[in-house]
């Protein structure tokens, strides 16, 4: 057998993934000869599967067959029929309880220890929080006159971050799920990288009130920390009152300084975008054994995506410490089938064009290399998206699996660094927290050679171990956290939009 | 009766509008004392009203009072429940058809004509599409490269406008309801102040394929028009390659000259927010006398805002010229009434803490002077949210009432200009077309002195009348429209984030 052409990531599979084009006629195995030509990244079969039989890849059923189907097949989405998602009752869990992690590497980090002695700062940022998305103009123009005039005599802040979002008001704030952006806002005050300077711009007849959003922090509701538009007169006193307050947190901020910290103060995110058939094989296996190397070290690691975990959610059942942790599991799951319900989809709706020509068949597919950056972990606990952890360990924060929605719930969970696996690519980033690149294939590091921050390739071909790959992975991010080292994104300033989630309705 | 302390707006009205703070004991009229601190812009009962008895303002049912309500007394939010909301089966259509209309004071305005010969452009500005938010980062950074050393050579363009929105991947694409945003940045692409100069970034693996976008101008997907990241080697490439595509693209935009136009090639779009009792006093009225002028003049104006026409739906259906428009009217109130339920609230989720404040005490109220921007003219066309007008004259285009969703979906429709009314004050703008803002009351004129356009207050204190008020807007509509005056958001580059109305799911 040729294993230079394909991986096998399990040895119950019947399909591979080509390692490269594999051109029609090609001998892989004995009586495995390539039937059509096979792009990169994408399924062969390795045996005949008969008509509705499973395609087994990571030891999992994939999909059935929708017609006989010779070894050395081309096996793609329309080849494939969605089996039903896994039952959510009664979960086998807590048998599956890795006790085996991987030696850490390296146990302090350097950050900015937190006033509330939980997870500590990577970056020292000055935020100016809003209410409702009605202040951002004024806000943006005052954001670009602190960073010319002001932010250059404060050397030891790092930048200053408008937090604008789409939420606050002309929209139904009492509808149920409300809960679920206003939680986020309130989180995102008390990020780490924020230092505990409170600065909040708000308008006046907004339905997101400071009041709510500053319900668990109330003593913070005062004029050190609030601008209320509406309450000055005019627009150069708006901008002469931000620019005087913001004076005033970063004068504090200038005074944080890093101090060696154990790995317990460390908050890390994973999350994966557009993916291929080798995020399951390379990048996203060595951010697991990086996580798991974390958790070895004491950290604290999220991992979320709720669409691309529902299809092995059983494995993660298995993977849960306790009953309880197993129940949010799938009260979380149960949530967010019937929202995907009430807008009449499913899960099935995950994956994206990029994903299927990079190999991903369907979404049981790309939920089994999702999971993969959880590494073996037992879990710990179970968030509602954009809640902060109570307990340290490996915990399924359940978000949107969207980029641009995980990010920000994340950061709201308190994340001092995201790692993003990508194998098509994309320049994703966030401004309050670096985000760490790793692709899946060597093309793509060459392709986006200065966005790209760890190449995951070699794994996929062989040339380094998932163990070697998730030690670097490990490493890069204490050096990113300790500010000792800057992503690509970081360094160009690529930020996208705050999009917080809000699954209620716009009024 | 001392009319100089309150307004009633209608003769069979009940309870009045306090011009100024009204304090306990005053004298309104004989037998009528106020029997309690009646703050500005609030309802005073003008009349005794038996308990479950109607309170009537604007001639219509507010709502029915929960006890006995001596004259002079103080009516809120808490003091009313609610009426059921009109129904939407069979309302009389056409019966309130309106043929005397205001003499337009001007036929004509200055506008860069369209290609298409459809809505005449008001500014001339370099649009760059995008396909996702994924791309928004890189976007952002050569949009900064382009403002700063290519707009300074091209003296004719106004500005370069990035097109960032939420949507694009992570989204159910096939849900039902992803036909709106993608509909919103379909028509983005055809906004005149673009002047059919077409430039879109995109990724590669999006959901939001290029092709998707372009589906009904497909000439245009070609090397000339489209930027995809993940084709490109590297940072600096993906900038230059934006950087050179712009410049042809500014190069094209330079030779744009405006012309003298008739006003039917102009589209207004009108939009209230932040109100308060005054503006259906003021303000609203005043819009609304504008808004005649315009379709007198033969020129096309949007109102909007579905839970805000919802109580009073009824008034407009018997506007409506065509049964068929007012089937349409009904389809859409309709659809909000279901996207509403289904988020588990109802349209009495509108008002905000602002306009309560304001003596906006429900939704029914609110709706009554949100109605009154429309003026008197006929209805002759229904859209759905983002929808292109086919008519000419008054259009309801049924978008969501937040000023910043709202904003975006007139902007997909085309208006070159958006007259914006408020009691409370918002520093509300857009970056692709001018918006004009007209307040309702002489002290929020007074407090925001360089933020407000036009003040409607004289017309609540009886200084100025509607007519009066509404021909000094229509003339500033021109004068702005025209680039001979520019709003203050404009000049101070006040810019809501672009936030597309997406019903559907996240995923
Ligand atoms: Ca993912
Ligand atoms: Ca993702
Ligand atoms: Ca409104
Ligand atoms: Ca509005
Ligand atoms: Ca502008």
């Amino acid at each position: 057998m040729d294993e230079s052409k394909y991986v096998k990531v399990n040895k119950r599979d019947n399909v591979a993934i080509a390692l490269n084009d594999i051109p029609k006629g090609t001998q892989l195995a004995p009586g495995v000869i390539a039937r059509h030509d096979i792009p990169q990244a994408h399924k062969i079969t390795l045996e005949p599967i008969a008509e509705n039989g499973a395609v087994i890849r990571y030891g999992v059923t994939l999909g059935y067959v929708k017609r006989d189907t010779p070894a050395g097949s081309w096996i793609n989405e329309d080849s494939l029929v969605l089996p039903v998602p896994p039952a959510l009752d009664e979960m086998e869990w807590g048998c599956d309880i890795a006790t085996d992690l991987p030696e850490p590497v390296a146990s302090t980090w350097e950050g900015y220890p937190a006033a509330d002695d939980g997870f500590a700062g990577t970056r020292n940022i000055l935020a100016i929080h809003t209410t409702v998305q009605c202040v951002t103009g004024v806000v943006n123009v005052a954001v670009d006159r602190i960073r010319r005039e002001l932010l250059p005599s404060y050397p030891h802040v790092d930048d200053v971050v408008p937090i604008n979002h789409a939420y606050g008001c002309g929209v139904a704030i009492n509808a149920p799920e409300a809960k679920v952006p206003i939680r986020a806002l309130r989180n995102l005050l008390r990020h780490p990288n924020f230092g505990g300077q409170t600065m909040i711009v708000g308008l006046g007849c907004e339905k997101l009130t400071v009041e709510m959003l500053l319900a668990d922090q109330p003593e913070l509701n005062c004029a050190d920390n609030v601008i209320i538009l509406q309450e000055h007169r005019g627009f150069e006193a708006m901008i002469e009152a931000i620019l005087s307050m913001a004076r005033q947190k970063l004068e504090r901020l200038e005074r944080r300084r890093r101090e060696s910290l154990p790995i317990s103060k460390l908050l890390v995110g994973l999350q994966c975008g557009g993916s291929d058939a080798f995020s399951g094989v390379s990048a996203n296996p060595s951010a697991g054994y990086a996580a798991d190397m974390l958790v070895a070290a004491g950290g604290t690691v999220l991992f979320s995506e709720v669409t691309e975990v529902r299809d092995g959610v059983y494995l993660l059942a298995r993977r849960c410490v306790s009953k309880s942790v197993a129940d949010r599991l799938a009260e979380e799951m149960r949530w967010y089938d019937t929202y995907l319900e009430l807008g009449g989809v499913d899960r099935s709706a995950n994956p994206t064009p990029g994903n299927k020509k990079g190999g991903l068949s369907n979404i049981v597919e790309k939920a089994m290399g999702s999971i993969a950056k959880s590494g073996t972990s037992p879990i710990v606990e179970v968030l509602s998206p954009a809640e902060r952890p109570r307990e340290h360990g490996l915990i399924y924060a359940a978000t949107p699996a969207s980029d641009i929605v995980c990010g920000p719930c994340q950061l709201a969970s308190g994340i001092g660094v995201q790692v993003f696996m990508t194998g098509r690519g994309t320049p994703y980033g966030l401004a309050a927290a670096p985000v760490l690149k790793l692709c899946s294939r060597n093309e793509m590091k060459e392709q986006w050679f200065d966005i790209i921050d760890i190449n995951a390739g070699p794994v996929a071909t062989g040339e380094k171990t998932i163990a070697e790959m998730g030690t670097m992975v490990f490493r890069k991010i204490i050096e990113v956290a300790s500010g000792r080292d800057q992503p690509y994104s970081e360094r160009y300033g690529l930020h996208n939009d705050l999009c917080i989630f809000n699954p209620a309705p716009i009024t």
